[in-house]
């Protein structure tokens, strides 16, 4: 996996500099079974450095692999590799990022992917998911867009929100049909807590980051921070379009104009259009949200959709 | 039910330009039992377009009453008018709301009420209620305060805090008595994440978006995230005077005078007053938290007390 | 106990003015037996009034005690003095804190202090922690650092974030061993949430504000509100250096400084020393997290490591 200057483009002409994993904002999919061995050889190309830790994962015995400069590692310098090797371990929604300078790295260069491990024993409830989606939230400061090795400071304001790396519109729908059981699998790798509301539907809390909720919760609405995982589960029983969105409403802009940033609708298929609906013309691009990858099993996704202009 | 351009006051001089619901911020109470059906005519008053999202209802069907612009119908414009219809479904703690321009009419325009269902089946703790209250709680920033059509960005710094559409020491007081089983339903209708303490008692976390608890928690503090409704249940078993408060201490200021926003005190019935008591002078206004309204039983409830001073 | 103008020293060269107990951020730590009758005598030392709060304490049919200035006590003016007597109830994590200014007081001045009531009757669960300790998680905004009686404001952008008063990486690890049953107390003193992230383990969220939870929540990830109070509980079966810090990442920074803030780093006993551990040189000081002093047993804890420079 190489980590590159890559430009991707958030909303409209919002573009931004980013360190990508293989050029993609979200970062590969690695899709695992629990126990797997895994090795990733990460190649730096860029002029900063990094490493990579692998957010969730034990990492029994191994804590050498955990990816934190200083701590288990030196840092992965410009023009070197690294080869991290580790197991599977424990099953979930787990997710990886780079943890050198995390404030701007993270925050605002698009360093992060989902790392999902399935696990030997599902849970009965998640036995019967027929739709498997992917949704991760991040912020960006437009000020900081061309300035690579600045920002991610306590101070800044990001004026733009994403999900999977894009605004709304520029999101894909996500479509079900009558009789799915849906899983979203919300991942906060921003600085910043969401409120993520579905319209139409209570949904139960199933999995906090990646473990099952002995106790699920059944709600509208939940509250995620930086570096959590909620897995939410709900039959689709309410043929509709239905909003999926952040109920912190300064998080449905972009930059300054509203309805944008963190919103998705819910397409129920066999809903007919209407001229009024303002993504009645959208291109769709399956896969936005990794359901087609979720659904062939294990491997190493890259996806076209998230690649942006890799700067040489 | 009217939307108005109506200037409220939150505490003391600080005025703002709502698009208030008949006048009102919060909006009316409407109290429904389990499965009614309920026909809402809309009138929009105002020079801007609004709909109304009513949060956690399920629109079994009906998908096109859910309110949002551009998805589920056209924004309803100045002058025009629109009639909703739908089933009272789920029970529970719901709210509704104008669902354009969120980030400006949601946040900053007060154009929130509270929508309160009624279970067929309630459980067996709630049947032992015998005191009502409904917080919803938000955030003003001064400087849009005569600007509506503008504000809401993510740049943003509100400076006042409310209960009710009013900040400590203009909000009232929480009256109980010694005996008394006291539910608070606490309705995040802000842009902010709240955290709610009240002195001098755990109560339990009983209900989530409507939807009890299976394993209700025990705190003396709760969370809460824009969009999320909490109910909280105690005994009232400790007489005296106890605070309710903001947690995150910048929201119980006034601008920037302390010891204001998100505060309010439980007065338990017999307490003396006692000569330096904040609030021992205050008028009293009962039905503040719909006390009296929620004890009536199902109906439209207008309330004199959250009337501003509509602009024609 | 007297309250005091101190200087503390977060990390670096950044000092700030606090209005501290005993002269120490965190105040002395008050460890007692659940059912404990406890008296605690306050000397205002300082130029401003101030009150204690003891958060989470029943105050049965003892409400004066509270500590809320206006509303169970008048303030305790300067040079003034004023006796607390309470009964240590409910068992758990609870915390004091000052109730006047709570914006400045509690959010910028440092008047905090940790009060942990062991329980009559444990959980089974708790019963077999081995190692305790005690976290308190505070900001700081450095333009108000020499500014007493003034700031916390909501427009305040802390630029300084603590674990007991200290930023990584000046704050101390965390040692144990393999075998460990390890307990860790979150308290959330300031007035941000932060979502505290521990690498290499799955803990479970066994308390919540002092209270045990009926279903205990297995996560990675937990987010604290001010005011909330988490107790982790895991198993230390992973020999190794890990990190734990706040995932919110622009808390991990001193300043403009990355890799600071709220970070520190659990080290397994046994784990041989490497050239690039950035804590391999670190002067270890005990107790930084109350471990001794919870380890000895009820008591009142004043801590050297704690102290500041009172001024005169």
């Amino acid at each position: 996996m190489n980590i590159q200057d890559t430009e991707i483009t958030l909303v409209n002409n919002q573009k931004y500099h980013t360190f990508a994993f293989n050029g993609q904002v979200p970062a590969p999919l690695i899709y695992a079974d629990e126990g797997d061995d895994i090795t990733v050889v990460v190649n730096n190309l860029t002029a900063m450095n990094h490493t990579i830790h692998w957010h969730g994962l034990f990492q029994k015995n191994n804590w050498k692999m955990d990816g934190v400069p200083g701590v288990t590692q030196e840092a992965i310098k410009p023009g070197e590799s690294f080869t991290y090797h580790f197991k599977a371990e424990p099953a979930g929604t787990l997710w990886y990022h780079c943890h050198v300078n995390t404030n701007e790295h993270v925050d605002l260069r698009g360093m992060w992917g989902p790392l999902i491990i399935r696990p030997k024993h599902p849970t009965a409830l998640e036995k019967t998911v027929t739709k498997d989606f992917i949704l991760m939230l991040s912020e960006w400061d437009s000020k900081w867009a061309d300035k690579p090795g600045s920002g991610g400071l306590p101070t800044d304001q990001p004026d733009y929100f994403t999900i999977n790396g894009k605004s709304y519109p520029e999101v894909q729908p996500i479509r079900i049909k009558e009789g799915d059981v849906v899983r979203i699998r919300l991942i906060g790798t921003g600085d910043k807590v969401h409120s993520i509301h579905i319209h139409g539907h209570d949904f139960l809390i199933a999995f906090k980051d990646g473990q099952p909720l002995k106790s699920p919760i059944v709600a509208d609405t939940v509250l995620i921070g930086p570096g959590e995982r909620y897995d939410l589960i709900f039959k689709a029983d309410n043929p509709g379009r239905w909003m999926v969105h952040d109920h912190i409403e300064s998080h449905t802009v972009n930059g300054n104009q509203p309805m944008g940033g963190i919103m998705t609708v819910i397409e129920y298929e066999g809903i007919p259009n209407d001229p009024w609906y303002e993504l009645g013309d959208h291109k769709f691009v399956p896969n936005f949200y990794y359901e087609e990858s979720l659904k062939k099993g294990p491997g190493f996704y890259n996806a076209d959709v998230f690649h942006g202009k890799v700067i040489e």
